[in-house]
């Protein structure tokens, strides 16, 4: 059924049209009967579907449909694989479809500035291009099916602490390069249905009121067609929300908010026009919604088991193996973790899925490998234990491992640790747990037995008392509904592991660029790394870090070779492309996947920049001994900054360096690439610098020339010029130190202008 | 002769009243003849006169009449001793007296944000606290002999690049806690004659038409009462600038300024009042001074060499000894090092003094120790050395060397690497002054003869390389014209090393709080750091430091005992304070200096602070075995943090630790106080959160009570709890999860603030 919204508009009275603006209960919009403006039904569900027919629980939080719970989006993220988001999209918009759910409400696509962040797991990467690609593939694989998306939480909603009032402050060049770029990115790629603001001001206004993000950056710049949505919640005063673009209100403030706005356009503080085009919008979401709905749909259970397994184990990271990895098939395993027994595979929040079924590692090893003795090793509630029974539990562990070949042992996050709606405050793992490893460790040294440790948490955790115990040490993430089984087949080496850390594992809190800034507190944070998150700190700060951004081990190994860079267009044109061809080869003994990563810098720039950022990447799968060109493509903005001074993205004539590798601190490849383009300098004036003069070529010709009529300038003796060189020839002027007063700067400035 | 300003003003034209705000020439005021006002003198000098009479060189840099140039700021601060800055400050009154200038411009009490400002050579630390007392000594100093000074550069004037153009973006706490405490101290404690305004634009206005700064914060809040000057050329707009504060523009814009201000009075846009109140200033100004003014005045030409020379030798830091100091009398010495003949003792720029005589550490060396060989190791030329030109100066260093029983080694920064009007890039040494350094240690390692390296320099320098070869390791700084004299008192033990670091000694650049965000670019700055300069940056990310703020090592040794801290007054009349008693006993064999220090920490803030910062410090000598209780007093503001929200200082109840010890990482010595005072957090509203409610006794009585009244909330279940608290009572209405809707919500708030 399609809507003709014209003719609709014209027939909606005042009140309809306000009251279209909110939804009309916690997960449906608001229907028109007497016109056959039907309701649809929103859900949450980045990684799977958390469908609450009906009324919901008030907050939105409680008992959802049964659905395929898939790996979150910090293990998405790892696969670094776009066609295995686009299929887990399309299994989701499947699951949409059969419960009638219209938009799933994500990816969440915001940056992880701090690994503290308590939804960190419902993100993909503390890199913008990254999240940017893997977002944009899930967006089209659930749109694909007709089922719509909410991008969120639109913009700079990188913290939980005081979430709904804090004020993000973060220069513009910074929101331009770091925590837009993503949301950008799925924009312009994929048009999600609709965009969710952010529950956080942004530079003084709140995201839901913000008129520079919602109409001037994602409406004017980027040309987004859908619906902005709030998220739950974030709408605090309703007529200016709807002025600076917001056009559906979610829940609704039933008895409030639509009389708020007619009051608006009947007082005059709002044009009906505005409120009609915020209309529209709704209409035409609901529109193209209920086309695309089906009836009685039905989706394949085991298959999406499958694929989440499969997503599951392309998430694990190997981080570290001396060799224990994979599993000897014949080896006796003890395991040894509550954590393999009672999993963690998902956050808690509002993207709480209800799982069709659940595979923990204790039933996927002995599903796979036979007997396996199991230990819980220590206890997953924050209590602290009786010391009588801590020490049983780790004297079982101690037994457990005895009589192994390999242990296993599981550690993580409990729940308690990271959640929606509130941050970390530490990196550390339970004291607990780091006393079973130690145990295990220990009971495993005197036979030399191995130990291989998996990490369970759906952020960064501290490692330097995990790595010294740790034969091998693998990243499982939040894996979702099949983490456990998706993880057996990587610890046996069914599956390579291919995934790639999306976010640096620093070595300790303190290190993380944004720590002295995080989570700030009387309502403000001031994002004072400003673009430094993530890799781009530790790499400007030349820091160590336990494991850097894109790292990640396989079973074989592969060699990069035969790097070649080409260009295409020219900046003037906006078209300049760059063609990164290289060779891949699997030089091990076993079939594997890896990710080539591309990253650039601009060592010539005439603004800070980062030492590099990824800007392209690609995944490959090869047979031992196989070998493969790889191409990526980098686009103008791969080289391009965001000036202020100029308001738009500019790219600088100069040297570029392409570098290509397996992770961002193993870049053994490089070529340069040189790029014309137009002067980005603004031009000169009176009240540019004595050096800035000096600089220009006609500058210094003019200047030079002028001074060289009167008597010689004191400003350009040698010594002279380095003190006063920044001060502005107007300010010369006023000294008389520079034979060049008001009148004839005047003149010199006029020449240049005229020349130029 | 005394000016009657009521008088004056009620016969000055409004053209001469607009002459008055504006110099005469560029060192200056103006003069009226008619009405027998005179004109005054300025001048540069902080740690010596600069004094140009007559028309200067017209940028102000050029020779200048002798005068006795006493060590830097940087050097002067590590004295921690107020008594030295108060005679310093005396002396340049004596000479300032003797060349009829009635206003000496400085001290500079900017903060070294970065160790790279190239100006750091001119302040005094890292801390507010320190800068505070030891400038308001010197103000003191000055002021007492009937000289005026000028505080400076007021305000956030951290960095020399693009110095007169750059935005320093600085939130409101950073620059109460940080940038403006020691501008506060000295005005509030010494009213220094006048305050000389910054080049830079602070939070989007320049400094000179800033009324936040110059009449909010300096008048308004501190009471200053002298004249605001403008640093020479701050001023870019005439008439914003009298409005905003400006009392005097320095040089005048002759031709275009008086006129500005003629016409905006003509125009209606500046009302005379304004302009009468800045010129009675100007008056009041020019009263003072010649009212003071001597007539043919001399000053003790050796007097004041003798106290630039025991300053010079309190200016030392000992930072490594391993018994190699004081030396022997009989020792044959070997002194390497182009600086050590060559001497580096004061940085370039408009504190650069024309000295009446210069000690170098040769000559000195010579006249205390007698025959000492010499090699320069090194050329002081930036210009790379030809290889056999330097193959030569090192095997004379070696030759040298060969036949000493010690080798002192000078090494520092060349003229080139800093000053005024650009900034350092990084903070190493000479690459050739470290190969001679290496080359006198392999020789001297082969005799294992001690190597006592001398550091030369305005600011920190990388000393990771220098270390391993220095037997003893001395920070000299730029010590003024005897800093060579006083140097060799300090090496011989004649003066005990009782400088202490003033500011923090990195162990690299990118380990410093600033190095994400200095010095900017496109003209802004982001102070991203926001108040974790220097050691409180170290401190709060547990960073290791080549050697900590406030370090130093004596000849002798220092315990510390017996601490007591007593508190005085309340906090809601604004008089807290905290008595610190602590024995200190010289436990060595030597007489000696230590500075004792006291830093505050606030654990229980209920927001971000600081590990500790120094709120008090005495310097104490003692004879060998003596000892001596020494009393530091702290008042309130060691306390407080500046309350945003509030606009005010605040000190919350709770418990605070005061630590006290001989430097910021040996605080041995603890004790706890405990404060009581009035709530601090904001009222509760509808719009405080789920959280805030609940924290509040009253708050949680009363919605525990609403909600009782109603159907159980959904918000108040305990697993919810956590992700919900964060939202206000409002948004929680709206969704209706806790059964108190907007009406319950607003009677609950209301019964709140009816009984607080």
């Amino acid at each position: 059924m399609t809507l003709d919204v014209d003719d609709l508009l014209a027939r909606l009275t005042l009140e309809e049209k306000a009251a279209l603006t909110s939804g009309s209960s916690f997960w449906y919009t608001a229907p028109v009967e007497r016109l056959g403006i039907p309701a649809i039904m929103v859900s949450d569900g980045p990684h799977g579907l958390r469908a609450q027919p009906g009324v919901g629980d008030h907050v939105g939080i409680g008992g959802s449909l049964p659905a395929t719970c898939f790996p979150t989006a910090s293990a998405l993220a790892s696969t670094w694989n776009p066609s295995t988001l686009r299929r887990v999209g399309e299994a989701l918009a499947r699951e949409a479809r059969a419960s009638n759910v219209s938009v799933v409400l994500g990816p969440g696509v915001n940056m992880k500035r701090s690994p503290l962040c308590g939804r960190n797991f419902e993100y993909f990467s503390e890199d913008p291009h990254l999240a940017g690609v893997l977002a944009t593939a899930m967006v089209t694989g659930i749109q694909s099916l007709g089922v719509g998306t909410s991008l969120k939480h639109f913009a700079a909603n990188n913290q939980e602490t005081d979430r709904l009032r804090v004020d993000a402050r973060v220069d513009e060049r910074t929101l331009r390069e770091i925590y837009l770029p993503a949301f950008e990115k799925v924009v312009t790629s994929a048009q999600p249905w609709t965009v969710m603001c952010a529950y956080n001001k942004v530079n003084g206004l709140s995201a839901s009121a913000n008129p520079w993000l919602l109409t001037t950056v994602l409406r004017e710049d980027w040309g987004f067609e859908g619906v902005v949505v709030s998220d739950w919640g974030a709408v605090y005063d309703r007529v200016p929300a709807l002025l600076a673009g917001l056009d559906l209100e979610m829940p609704p403030a039933l008895g409030r908010s639509p009389e708020a706005v007619v009051t608006a356009v009947r007082d005059g503080g709002l044009d009906e026009s505005v409120l009609d085009d915020r209309v529209a919008r709704v209409l035409r979401l609901v529109s193209r919604a209920t086309e695309a709905a089906g009836a009685g749909e039905t989706f394949d259970l085991d298959a999406h088991h499958a694929l989440a397994r499969a997503a599951a184990a392309e998430s694990v990271v190997l981080l570290t193996n001396n060799g224990s990895l994979p599993l000897d098939p014949s080896a006796r395993v003890a395991l040894v973790g509550e954590l393999a027994r009672t999993p963690r595979f998902q956050g808690a929040g509002s993207s709480q899925v209800n799982p069709t079924r659940v595979d923990s590692v204790l039933d996927a090893a002995r599903e796979v490998l036979g007997e396996v003795a199991f230990a819980p090793g220590y206890p997953l509630e924050d209590r602290p234990t009786a010391d009588a029974d801590g020490a049983a539990l780790l004297d079982e562990a101690r037994a457990v491992v005895r009589d192994a070949d390999v242990a296993v042992v599981v550690v993580g996050l409990p729940a308690s640790h990271e959640s929606e709606g509130f941050d970390r405050t530490h990196l550390d793992l339970p004291r607990e747990q780091l006393e079973a490893l130690r145990a295990v460790a220990e009971e495993a040294g005197s036979t030399a037995t191995p130990v291989v440790v998996v990490l369970v948490n759906g952020s960064v955790v501290r490692v330097d008392e995990v790595l010294p115990h740790a034969s091998a040490l693998v990243e499982a993430w939040l894996g979702g509904q099949a983490a456990g089984s998706g993880l057996l087949d990587v610890l046996t080496g069914r599956v390579d592991p291919s995934g790639r850390l999306a976010e640096t594992m620093p070595l300790r809190l303190e290190d993380d660029p944004s720590f002295l800034n995080f989570p700030g507190d009387s309502q403000v944070v001031t994002y004072g790394e400003g673009r430094y998150i993530g890799y781009r700190g530790y790499d400007k700060a030349d820091r160590q870090v336990a494991f850097p951004f894109g790292f990640g081990l396989s079973y074989t190994d592969f060699e990069l070779s035969d790097l070649v860079v080409g260009t295409t267009g020219a900046v003037e044109d906006d078209d300049l492309a760059a063609t990164v061809a290289v060779r891949v080869t699997n030089t091990g003994q076993r079939a594997g996947a890896t990710v080539v990563q591309c990253y650039v810098a601009d060592p010539e720039a005439s603004v800070d920049r980062e030492v590099r950022t990824l800007q392209g990447f690609a995944k490959v799968t090869l047979e031992p001994g196989a070998s493969e060109v790889v191409e990526i493509v980098l686009d103008q903005r791969a080289f391009s900054w965001w000036s202020v001074q100029l308001d738009r993205w500019v790219v600088e004539a100069g040297r570029f360096v392409v570098a290509v590798g397996q992770h961002s601190r193993d870049l053994a490849l490089t070529a340069e690439v040189h790029v014309d383009a137009p002067r980005v300098a603004p031009p000169l004036t009176r009240d540019s610098t004595l050096h800035e003069w000096l600089a220009d070529p006609l500058g210094r010709e003019l200047v030079t020339a002028a001074v060289a009529g009167g008597e010689p300038g004191a400003a350009m003796d040698d010594e002279l010029l380095p003190v006063v060189g920044t001060m502005p020839m107007s300010t010369l002027a006023n000294f008389g130190g520079l034979s060049l007063g008001h009148d004839a700067l005047d003149a010199v400035a006029a020449e240049w202008t005229a020349r130029h």
